[in-house]
């Protein structure tokens, strides 16, 4: 696990095709509830009664929860000098991540540009695939994050 | 507080143009930590110093507790009949949310389609702003949703 602060990386090195890859993370029925009752209290995330009848059937985590994870393991995967900032992206879904999931990523960097506005930081472009065990995709990511350019002071 | 359960609408009720809003939703600093602990450990979202010195220039949620949060807020506005079910998205961060805030949710039909492949469900284009307690947007997100049709059974 890295951290996500000064250690971490500069624009220089980013460069388009570069892969990051991070460890899998699991995913517990607890934690899949507890998600869901703080920030998307539906029965299809919080009671596998209720799940079994819906669309997915069965309980399926909220995708804001494989969004979030997915932000963990980017922090872990590819740290940025002083911090992984996003600007926004697109995300899609194509399957639901399930209570007993384990989760990995596989970042590739698709461009790098230094900014026009600021001198001292660029902007790269992220394309994530969040995988579950059987290494299907739960989510897909193309993300717009802001990294610093090494300066002077860093060599 | 709204059910997102069998109480809530149909393909049919939704018309581009039409606008849902919820109430407001705090957000406190223990909040704002344990979000970033569990999700973003980073330190402009943990530690107050760190954060001053940051990109950010003070404590910032991380952007996937904004996002958690509009969902949230969405539940709340906007129930479907069968439960809130995204495909995907594009979002931006126009700002940072911070500590104290509290966000609320002003949601816009952008477009209804019935589906291709499945004549019991539609599709639903939402443009959602989350806005702070001054109405600056934290987040813009347009979204696809699945929304079930009235089946005779329904009337």
């Amino acid at each position: 696990m890295a951290e996500a602060g000064g250690a971490g990386r500069w624009l220089a090195d980013f460069h388009p095709g570069r892969r990051f890859e991070s460890g899998p993370r699991g995913l517990t029925v607890e934690a899949v509830r507890a998600f869901a009752e703080a920030f998307d209290p539906q029965p299809f995330h919080l009671d596998a009664a209720a799940a079994e009848a819906s669309f997915f059937g069965g309980l399926a985590a909220s995708g804001w929860h494989t969004a979030a994870l997915t932000m963990r393991l980017l922090t872990e995967a590819m740290p940025v000098a002083g911090g992984l900032i996003g600007a926004g992206g697109e995300l899609v879904w194509p399957r639901p991540t399930r209570p007993g999931d384990a989760l990995r990523l596989v970042a590739t960097i698709e461009s790098v540009r230094p900014s026009r506005s600021d001198p001292a930081r660029g902007w790269i472009v992220v394309r994530s695939e969040t995988l579950n065990q059987r290494d299907e995709p739960v989510q897909v990511m193309t993300a717009r994050m802001t990294v610093p350019r090494r300066g002077p002071r860093q060599g």
